[in-house]
């Protein structure tokens, strides 16, 4: 495998000369860098990034730290996230916590030290403010994405603002008896998120003078099974809603799965409303709040590019990026029948 | 941050043997890498890796390569293969090629040399003989996931004995008439696996003399949206199938939605069985072959660990290891209606 000096031989140049060309290190003159770039292409060269790490402080390596890799949400971000790094030559490091508490300590405590990274993406996490402390004092450009998080820099949707606009939508075709399908059960799910969302719930509810029944909130995990094995409870009871926001689209294709299984048709005796824009909802007809979680793991990446590329002055930092989300209605969603 | 001169210092050893002790990298007694751990831990020194890498040619870094991180097999595989490297204090190198070739071409030419990794799992990629030669010649080791390659140690189901199992399930209950929901039009998919299970269906087909209509094999992406709407094509014909075996859960559940919508009972007018073992197909009733995805990681990841431990001989080297599946039946087969 042909070497850094087999490189700046090639090219003519000192080997000095051929590392800071590669590296982007110093200074350069064009002409000597082009023959250095030909050289190394032609002898198919790869720095090695460990020596060169070593040498920049630079590891072009990104952290992305989330609680579970195997779930819609995570999966479409982390991909947004790695489509953004692999065209600028960026190494994705993934830790999984599994939402162990225990993992999440191993990962901030110490995994993140041992490898130079970069940055890191913190991915819905729940952080205390001692592991953010901690985090932040690594010296690296941190973004969150999932809420806001205090003196880091995040990027998500307006979690409450969603909440708000589902009931709207449902409370606008003419419902008034709406029950919620919220998180809570979940221990791999930042609660804040569930929190914001019925918050939205409920806000639009006492708006509209409509009255938030108890039994009607199903504290659920946001898998479609338990939420279809709740809602079959819910919806056999003697006085049912006529409309369900819930939320996430996995859930609410719960709720259909479970009124078609107590021969209720949807819209017609129930209107169901998500959150996600899963592309499973399409099937199912499912109204539903688009998040765009690719775009929010994109975007975090892109901001940690910019940021590491020409920090920002402090003062300049817009903390909490909010990024737009869709109603995209379906025929899962009408006014209530007679 | 404490260094490993303050280490060697509170242990009263030298750095030489400081440096032994916590890397394991040569002959330390007993007593004195008691010191230097409990040294290190109380002054919690981290060692920064990319310099141990630099001296032990060891990164403690699993590059895992895959084409998609968004679909439920990979998240699974992926969950599997962070769980068992997390406990032993591995990194994680995610590489998503997003069923790019040019991407593919690109981790393998360049991203995996860069980074010093100590070993790789390719998970489901389509690779060239000159590709396999290039990821060996790394002289790493190498256990992918998803089907044989040659000379390259992997962890897999059968997918054809997984494709026979369901078919002779449905033949067993009584049904001739049996359509079959392939793969193939996924550029992410590996082709194998869906030959191969297509393979199963057909050689077990042909066993109960039973004949494969070209029409009723629909070539699909894996997604329950487009098997879905092939489904509803194919159940709305004047003659349709009894039973339907389906090469994914999230494929044989688009087909149980669309005999929902045409009114055809399942499993009285429509059997249907998938391969997965998907969390969601409970609330479908779907009978499935489970395949269990975080196993086949964690046994890659294990395969991995072992072979880097202590290399077993050439001779000794089962190339292909296969797992075990598990037929689950639930209520969406049945024999075939009058």
């Amino acid at each position: 495998m042909a070497g850094i000096r087999d490189v700046a031989a090639k090219a003519g140049v000192s080997v000095g000369t051929a590392s800071r060309a590669l590296n982007g290190t110093g200074p350069v003159s064009a002409a000597a860098r082009e023959r250095v770039e030909r050289a190394a292409k032609e002898l198919r060269y790869v720095a090695s990034y460990t020596a060169t790490a070593l040498k920049s402080g630079r590891s072009r390596n990104i952290g992305v730290i989330l609680p579970a890799i195997d779930r819609w949400f995570y999966g479409k971000v982390v991909t947004g996230i790695a489509d953004e790094l692999i065209d600028v030559g960026y190494e994705l490091a993934l830790y999984n916590t599994q939402g162990s508490h225990e993992h999440q300590e191993a990962v901030l405590g110490d995994y993140l030290w041992r490898q130079r990274l970069d940055a890191v993406i913190p991915v819905s996490l729940q952080l205390s403010a001692a592991e953010i402390t901690r985090l932040l004092s690594m010296d690296r450009p941190v973004v969150g994405v999932g809420g806001p998080m205090p003196g880091v820099l995040t990027v998500s949707i307006d979690q409450s603002a969603t909440g708000a606009l589902a009931t709207a939508h449902l409370i606008g075709l003419g419902h008034r008896e709406i029950a919620h399908v919220t998180g809570g059960t979940d221990p791999e799910r930042d609660f804040h998120l569930t929190d914001s969302r019925r918050g939205g719930f409920e806000g639009e509810m006492s708006r509209a003078g409509l009255q938030v029944r108890d039994d009607w909130v199903l504290r659920s995990d946001f898998t479609l099974g338990d939420s279809y094995r709740q809602a079959k409870v819910l919806l056999s009871g003697r006085e049912r809603p006529t409309a369900v926001f819930a939320a996430s689209d996995e859930m609410a294709m719960g709720v259909i799965l479970a009124a078609r299984d107590l021969g209720l048709r949807v819209p017609d005796a129930l209107s169901v409303v998500g959150v996600d824009g899963h592309e499973m909802g399409e099937a199912f007809g499912l109204t539903t709040i688009r998040q765009f979680p690719e775009r929010q793991g994109a975007r975090a990446a892109q901001r940690l590019l910019t940021h590491l590329a020409d920090p920002p002055p402090p003062d300049d930092i817009n903390l909490h990026e909010v990024l737009p989300t869709e109603l995209v209605v379906r025929s899962s969603t009408a006014a209530p029948g007679e």
